[in-house]
């Protein structure tokens, strides 16, 4: 059960925003425009970031949800997302996205923990600073929103088959659930 | 140097912000809406829950422009600031603020550190729900803010009196900045 009295049956986030919708509008707004605004990154990219970030912060919640939204915007090639959630190093991904999750995967770390050598290293595999920026950004809001899910102890279902649902209506877009 | 190129001589997110202000509008609202929004818990304490944890967090530039905000909104009782980034367990507040604090520590490590003992304890000094629910987002946000900051190596002045300026300016309240 959750720490304070949120709407009850209603898993993770989604119960928090409700709780207090007038901080939850600018934080479905930072994923929206962060998800799904227009990039150079595929949607199925960046929330493949969002997931590994998520399992790294241990966010059982988030990994899962993340998860199935990158498998579900991945189509056929789907299976990367458990190859890199399994071992980043040796997935089957381009070593563009390899270079943008060791940045992922420092910042979920510390801010400090990125240097130039990760950030050129990004650059000879043809990274912009756009990529740079939204990984780095993608990265830190998953810093928060991990800890403002598992921080309140809110509903994390078990039953692969909610995740599955919800990752196909993530893929749809971000939007403040009604109350 | 930032590792991306942000305009030169603007400090911390602002720099980031104006590199990419699709995603800083929703950033700026966020600490809007979260410390200065309608609230039980005065300014000058959110401020100083963001100071602490980007404290925590190893972030110079945003723990010493919140501290200085902090400092700005606790006019007098300014010291208090100081006495917290020093030694929390210490300092001179409220056993309700000093639960809060422990609470926003625990965040900042993990989501999942916060225990039912942290929200009973805190309760016990008179927390409400939302208060926690505050405090978690508060800890989380810096936990984004810190991470993005630092991980793009943005610039982090090192004059206390350009701190001071910005904490008296960060008081009115967080605003977009112009192009």
């Amino acid at each position: 059960m959750a720490y304070i009295q949120v709407p009850e049956g209603v898993p993770g986030i989604r119960s928090l925003v409700m709780f207090r919708p007038d901080t939850g509008k600018p934080l479905y707004e930072l994923a929206q425009v962060l998800l799904r605004g227009e990039s150079t990154l595929s949607e199925a990219e960046r929330e493949l970031i969002a997931a590994y970030t998520s399992s790294r912060n241990q966010c059982i919640f988030c990994m899962s949800s993340h998860a199935a939204a990158s498998r579900c915007l991945y189509g056929e090639d789907k299976k990367i997302v458990d190859e890199v959630l399994m071992d980043m190093q040796q997935a089957n991904i381009s070593d563009k996205l390899k270079a943008l999750l060791k940045i992922a995967g420092k910042v979920q770390v510390l801010g400090k923990e990125v240097t130039e050598d990760d950030t050129s290293m990004a650059r000879k595999h043809g990274v912009t600073d756009r990529e740079i920026h939204d990984t780095v950004l993608i990265a830190a809001a998953f810093s928060m929103f991990n800890r403002y899910v598992d921080g309140l102890a809110s509903w994390t279902p078990t039953d692969p088959a909610v995740y599955e649902e919800m990752g196909q209506r993530m893929a749809r877009g971000y939007v403040l659930p009604k109350q």
